[in-house]
C-alpha cells in the first residue's frame, strides 16, 4: 500500500469509532419493527457522503432497502452486501450496558448488532473513503444492498430482486460476516445453511384454569410439549417423515476443506466461552466439523402458563414455542413446512397451529469459482497464510436463495468484519473487539484496491 | 331469624360493599411478597373492630398470622380459616380492570383474590356483626387463623401448629371456600387433594448462542423439554416409578356421594365457560366427578428462550417449568418428592435440577363424623334440600396436614362465600356475583346462630 493509503487507513481508524457509535444509537430491531426508516436514512446518507450515488427501494411490507452505486476507474464490479437491522435485545438483564449504546469495557465494544452487523458496513465505508482520500477513484466499481429484515429472514428479497434484479448483477458478490481466526487466517465462508422458522400455538380453553381442575380439562402446555416432543428423539434425529430425503452428501473437496479447519484449541476457547465440558453427543475434530452437515430442530423459545417467581396453581389455557430448522442442502424450507404440517396432522395435533415465520434455501458457492479462487488468493496475500476455507457455515443467509434463483448470483463471506468467534451474535453482551479493527479495515482496502488489478 | 337479625343483615349487605372494596385495594400477593404486613394490620384491625380479642402471631420466614377469639354465650367453639393473600394477577393484559380494584360490571365484582378468598373473610365478618348487633353476644365461641401465605403453599403452617397448636383447638372447623351450586343446594366439601409443586430449571451453557450453532451445542430447551415429557404419557398415566403405590381407592360412601353430585346442566356450563367442547378424555357424568381421585401432574409454567413477538434465532442457554402434583389420598408429597428425583436420575436427567416450592397432605373428613352430620342439618335447614356432599375436590389446602398432625383437627368448608362455579380463582378477571352476597352472609349468621342451639 503506498503512503497516503496507510495514513488514510489511521484517520479512518479514528473515524470508525464515531461512525460505529451513532450506528448503533439506532434500536433497528426488525422483529419489532423499531426505527427502521431513520436507520435507512442513515445508512443512504452515509454512503452518500462516502460518493455513492444512492436511492432506497420500496417493496410492500418490507422496511426499505438502501441502494448505492460507487462508480470506480476499472471493469470490476463488486456487489456488496449488509443489512442495518439487528435481533432483540431480550433478554434485556443479562446485558451489563445499554444494549443501544456502543460501551467499551475491558478492550471490547458493546452493543447489540455491533458485530452482526453494523461494524462491516463502517470497516467497508472506511476502507473506500480512505482509498479515495488516498488515490481519488476506487479501481472498481461497487453495488451495495443493505438491507432492513435480515433478522426476520429477508422475506422480501424474492420481491426486490424479481423486481430489481439488473441492479444487483456483479462479477463478483461478498455477502456479510467473517473475521480472522485465532491464527490470524482470513476465513472465507463458501455455503450458508437453509432455514425455517415456524410458531407453533396451541389454544385449548377460553381462558386459565385452577390447575386442581387438571383432571377434567385439556392442558394447553402438555399438548404442545408433547407435539414439539414429537419432532426429535433423544440423539437428535429428526422425526418428521421424508426430512432427510433431500439431504445431498458433503463432497470430497468439502470434507477435505473440513479436515484441513479442525482446530483443537479453537474447540477449547468455544468450549471455554459457552462453559461445556463438550459438544453435543461428545464430538469433537473433524466429526465436529462435519457436523454442520447435519439438519437440527432448534426450540428457540416456549412458553406456557406462570413464569415469573415463587407458586402459581394455574393451568394454563394457551402454549406458544419458536422453532428454526437450519436446512443443508439441497433440503426446501417449503417442502419441510408441508411435511411438518404432515407430520403433527398425523400424530394427531391438529389442535397444534403452526405458521411460517421465516425461511431461506441453503446455498453453496463451489471452492473451484473463479471468484472463489481469486478471493482466496488475495486472502493468502494479505495475511501470509492460506485461508480458512469454510465449506458450510452453521447460519443462514435467508436471501441467498432469492439471489441464486431470481439474479443467478452466488457469492461468499470474507474478514471484512472485525468480529471473532466469542462476539456473541444474537446474544447479550454481544461485542467486537477494538484490536480488531484496523485489520478489518486494512483487509478491506486491500482488498477493492487488488480485485481492480485483472 | 328474629326481626332485629334481618333488618340488621340489611344493613351488613351495604357495609360488606365498603369493606370488600378496601380489602382488595390490598395487592396481597404471596408469591411477589407484596404488601403483606399492610394486609395483616387491616385484617387485624377488621376483627377487632368486630369484637375479636386479636393478635399477630410470628413464624420465621412467614407473613404474619392473624388471629382472633370472639368469647360467646355458649360451650360449642367454632374454627375458623382464612387466608388473606391472593395469587399474583398475571397475566396482566387479560384483565378488563385493574386487579386490585374491586370493579363493578354486569352483576359481577371483579378483582384479585375476591372470591379466593377475601369475600368470605367478610361475608363471616358482616354475619357476626349483625349477630352482635341484633342479639348482643354470639351463642358459640369462635376462633380464627387467618395466613398470608396459602397461594404460596402453607409453607410454615406445621411451624404454627406445634408452637400454638392450643389457641386452634375447637370443637368444629370450617376452611375456606365454597358457595351454593346452581341449583341452590348448600355444599359440604369434606376432602382435599394433596400438592407438590415443583420447579425445574436447566442451564447447560454461560450463555445464549445463535442457533446456526445447534449441531454442536446443548439445548436447554429440548433438555428440559424431554425431561418434562418423561413424567406422563400421553393418556395422563404418570410414569414415575411407585407414584401410584399409596393412592387408596375411593370408600362406597364417597362413590355415592359422587353418584348424588352428577349434574348434566352443571357440566354443560363448565363447558361453555372455557370454550371446550368435552372434558378430558372424553369423561362426563359419574366418571367424570371420580376423576378427583386420579392425581395429576400439571405443567403451571414453562419458559426457555424468546418469546417475544417475530423471529428471533437463539439456542437458549437456560429453561425453567413449574409443575403440580396433585394427589390422592394416601399419597404423601415428601414421598412424591424423593420419587420424582429419583425418576429424574434413572432417566438420565442428572442436569435437570429439581425444586420444591411447596407441598401439602390430602386430608379427608369422614361423611360420618359429629360435626360432618351436624352441617348437613344445618345446610339442609337453611335451603329445605339436601346439601351436596363433595368427598374430595380438585384443589388444595396445604395447611390441611399440619392441621391433622399437629392439633389432632380435621374440618369442612362450606357455603359461606359468596362465590360460584364460575368466580375464576387464579385466573383474570376473577369475580363474585353481587346477587351471591345476601344469601352468604345470612348463611353465616345462620350456621353461628344454630351451632349454638346444643
Amino acid at each position: 500500500m503506498n503512503e497516503n493509503l496507510t495514513k488514510e487507513l489511521g484517520i479512518q481508524t479514528q473515524n470508525f469509532r464515531a461512525l460505529i457509535e451513532q450506528y448503533c444509537l439506532f434500536e433497528s430491531v426488525a422483529a419489532q419493527n423499531r426505527m427502521m426508516p431513520e436507520t435507512a436514512n442513515w445508512v443512504e446518507k452515509l454512503l452518500k457522503d462516502t460518493g455513492f450515488e444512492t436511492r432506497q427501494i420500496e417493496v410492500d411490507g418490507a422496511p426499505n432497502y438502501v441502494y448505492g452505486y460507487l462508480k470506480g476507474r476499472g471493469d470490476f464490479t463488486l456487489l456488496l452486501y449488509n443489512h442495518y437491522d439487528v435481533q432483540p435485545e431480550a433478554p434485556i438483564e443479562l446485558w451489563e450496558s445499554p444494549p443501544f449504546e456502543a460501551t467499551e469495557r475491558d478492550g471490547l465494544l458493546i452493543a447489540r448488532g455491533i458485530c452482526d452487523n453494523k461494524a462491516e458496513l463502517i470497516a467497508r465505508i472506511c476502507a473506500i473513503q480512505a482509498i479515495t482520500a488516498a488515490n481519488g477513484k476506487l479501481p472498481i466499481n461497487i453495488k451495495w444492498i443493505i438491507e432492513g429484515e435480515e433478522e426476520i429472514g429477508s422475506q422480501h428479497f424474492d420481491a426486490l430482486t424479481r423486481a430489481h434484479g439488473d441492479l444487483l448483477k456483479a462479477d463478483g458478490t461478498l455477502w456479510e460476516g467473517g473475521g480472522f481466526n485465532e491464527k490470524g487466517q482470513a476465513a472465507l465462508a463458501l455455503g450458508f445453511r437453509g432455514m425455517l422458522y415456524v410458531e407453533y400455538s396451541v389454544e385449548l380453553m377460553k381462558q386459565d384454569a385452577h390447575s386442581g381442575n387438571a383432571h377434567m380439562l385439556p392442558s394447553a402446555a402438555w399438548r404442545l410439549l408433547k407435539a414439539v416432543s414429537s419432532i426429535k428423539d433423544e440423539s437428535g434425529k429428526i422425526l418428521i417423515p421424508g426430512f432427510y430425503d433431500d439431504v445431498r452428501l458433503p463432497t470430497e473437496a468439502e470434507k477435505q476443506a473440513m479436515r484441513d479447519n479442525v482446530d483443537l484449541e479453537m474447540e477449547e476457547k468455544y468450549r471455554a466461552m459457552y462453559g461445556i465440558e463438550s459438544f453435543l453427543n461428545n464430538k469433537s475434530g473433524y466429526e465436529l466439523k462435519m457436523a454442520v452437515f447435519e439438519p437440527t430442530a432448534n426450540i428457540a423459545g416456549f412458553l406456557s402458563g406462570y413464569v415469573e417467581a415463587g407458586v402459581k396453581t394455574v393451568l394454563p389455557a394457551k402454549a406458544m414455542a419458536k422453532m428454526d430448522f437450519r436446512l443443508v442442502p439441497e433440503q426446501d424450507p417449503d417442502d419441510i413446512f408441508e411435511k411438518l404440517k404432515s407430520h403433527l396432522k398425523s400424530q394427531g395435533f391438529e389442535d397444534v397451529q403452526v405458521k411460517k415465520l421465516g425461511g431461506g434455501d441453503p446455498v453453496v458457492t463451489p471452492i473451484e469459482g473463479a471468484f472463489a479462487q481469486r478471493m482466496q488468493k488475495i486472502c493468502k496475500d494479505f495475511t501470509g497464510q492460506e485461508p480458512e476455507i469454510n465449506p458450510l457455515v452453521g447460519g443462514t443467509l435467508p436471501l441467498l436463495g432469492a439471489m441464486k434463483k431470481n439474479v443467478g448470483i452466488l457469492g461468499l463471506s470474507t474478514s471484512g468484519n472485525p468480529s471473532y468467534y466469542g462476539s456473541g451474535a444474537h446474544a447479550p453482551n454481544e461485542h467486537i473487539r477494538l484490536s480488531d479493527i484496523p485489520r478489518a479495515i486494512q483487509f478491506n482496502a486491500f482488498m477493492f484496491t487488488e480485485l481492480g488489478n485483472a
